[in-house]
């Protein structure tokens, strides 16, 4: 019956897919050629313009259409490693509907690309053991609310008795806890880094950093998410103040050091983010100086140059920071980045009162392919 | 500082949205009426034809295109439930950008629509206590590989000393380990029904259903997926045969009985799966009579007008499942599902034989919406 059966399954799924049109010749999209250029294709008889999108070099060209009506464009050979993209159809985003991964970082929901090679060996998924990735609800006492939280768990973790290091990873403005998962593919690269000794095994938590919120959108509440609707930017405005720091430093870390297997001191804490990350990161690790001893501040330097910021008060802060002698302090920004200038205010302004960091500035921006490759160069960094 | 560095963070996250594009007011999509009509939008200056297409009834309509070049359609009034839609723009499919919800079945990648009340009290995030939802690989000797599923404990299981019953639950055709979360919302329907005292709390464990696939498209490895790609039949050959039976009894159900605090014993096992997952229940249980006490088959009924059938040897198993005598035995379909008449012809030789079932008819066809209401009402029925 075998056959018949699949063909029933596979006609449906068809017909579901492409609804009452006539059924076309299957198209490759995206396709990596062998010199790591990529072909982008997309059946669209009836569109006048077709524009592909994305996070590669040369990205935002037009495509051209042929008398099949698919439109098509091949890049310049890539450097490997993951990419999104999507199209713009007569102005109109579109996800590629010949590609069925999709990746999200807040509402930027994106055909996702990966192009073997390189920086791909620690972020794909590999035939080695991989941890646990769970979404894990938790009590904010802070924020009045229950919020939800991503940890991953190393392999071994639910069959040995040992206790682990924790690293509390913030995503970006933007976006919730299922950015460093979605985009930054952290469970991979840790069990990849994992599976080559480069890392310690560790609990990685990816909490949501929009204090207002409780989690991502698709898990929310309708209830709250029609208020945040109401009010995105009383949303936004909960990002700052003390309550994220608090959040993390009195709600979070109590809440895994009572529900999982951790040395819960600090030499086994560390604590990174990107971009609003980075800037939660220095104003968590400058409120708690005593509770991190491996610090990593991605793409975000300093931001004195806007409202009350206090130089004095910052530097008390910086001065009481450095006496708790943390292991790491690092600092990672691209040349490119939009944030670039601020970083160097940063690290001039840690010069001046002498405080020790670790500077790594790579080439590109403000961009998930320098996440990500900041993450594999800090977590095997940790802990040891 | 604080209203200025909100003001820098969405400045730029808005400009990575609309690109070079000029800025445009804001667009609220989908809005849920009073009535529970629903208003979708789409700005399209470009483009010549917009359709919605939707799962709740009356979808695939014609939106119309005002002077500001935004296409818009109300739907008449929708019963509350979730539904997901996409927009065919001059003929290519997409999500909806003003929506930042996707949900995912396969390959169908689907903006989600939720319209409050009636079962949404079941399937909403509601303000209970949260299971944890965790994806798992674990070892697969029968099928050679390592290999993904989905796993909901409930509320509490991490700080009691309890055991619980596991309910395997199987998507169908075309999906994957995911299909029962994205679209199947198993662990708020689950959370919600222990919540109200209607559902006994306990596992969920949700599989991988395509033999040949290690996991969801997004976490397979390049190489993996790249030889799929190039055999996508072959792939979906491996859905039947002994394998997945023997994949879930040989391989999974140890597992987790190893790895979670599990009730092992048949009182303490439910199965059940929705289409070709009820095929594959039905496969399982009859060909491991012994091992589940509580049998779910959704929108899936007799296979016999295909291929290699033999009616005595299926009716010899269906007596050794009688002998070994389940608590419930539980058919489920909706009467316009294009399997319907294959479920009549399902319980028509289970009159036959004598073989007990318990059936439930609904509205509607092969749908999630069905699905999602087989779960609310089958999760309370176990275990008890």
């Amino acid at each position: 019956m075998s056959i018949l059966f699949i063909l029933l399954f596979f006609t449906l799924t068809l017909t579901q897919a492409v609804g009452q049109q006539q059924q076309v010749p299957h198209i490759i999209s995206p396709e990596v050629m062998n010199d790591n250029s990529v072909v982008f294709r997309l059946r669209a008889p009836n569109a006048t313009s077709v524009i592909v999108n994305g996070t590669f070099p040369d990205a935002r060209k037009e495509m051209t259409k042929n008398a099949e009506g698919v439109f098509e464009y091949r890049t310049t050979p890539i450097t490997p490693d993951m990419y999104t993209y999507t199209f713009s159809v007569d102005g109109v985003k579109a996800t590629d509907p010949s590609n069925n991964i999709v990746v999200r970082d807040g509402s930027h929901i994106e055909s996702r690309l990966m192009i073997p090679g390189g920086i791909t060996e620690v972020i794909d998924v590999k035939d080695v053991p991989h941890g646990k990735l769970s979404a894990v609800w938790y009590p904010s006492p802070t924020l009045g609310k229950t919020r939800r939280m991503m940890v991953y768990t190393p392999p071994g973790y639910d069959t040995s008795n040992e206790s682990y290091p924790v690293l509390y990873l913030l995503h970006g403005a933007g976006g919730d806890e299922e950015a460093w998962v979605s985009r930054g593919r952290t469970n991979y690269i840790l069990d990849n880094l994992i599976a080559q000794g480069k890392a310690v095994p560790m609990i990685v938590v990816i909490p949501n950093g929009n204090a207002s919120a409780t989690s991502a959108p698709g898990e929310t509440p309708l209830s709250i998410r029609l208020a945040q609707d109401a009010g995105a930017m009383a949303q936004a405005g909960a990002m700052v103040g003390s309550s994220v720091p608090d959040g993390i430093v009195k709600d979070i870390i109590p809440f895994i050091e009572a529900n999982y297997r951790v040395k819960a001191n600090k030499e086994n804490r560390a604590l990174s983010g990107l971009s609003m990350g980075g800037y939660q990161t220095q104003m968590t690790s400058n409120a708690y100086p005593n509770t991190f001893n491996y610090i990593g501040v991605m793409s975000m330097g300093l931001m004195s140059t806007m409202g009350e910021y206090n130089k004095d008060n910052h530097i008390a802060q910086l001065k009481a920071l450095q006496a708790a002698n943390p292991k790491l302090y690092w600092i990672a920004c691209g040349t490119t980045d939009f944030l670039y200038q601020s970083v160097l205010d940063l690290i001039k302004l840690y010069d001046e009162i002498g405080f020790k960091y670790i500077y790594r500035e790579s080439e590109g921006g403000h961009t998930w392919n320098n996440w990500r490759l900041y993450l594999s160069e800090f977590a095997p960094m940790l802990f040891k």
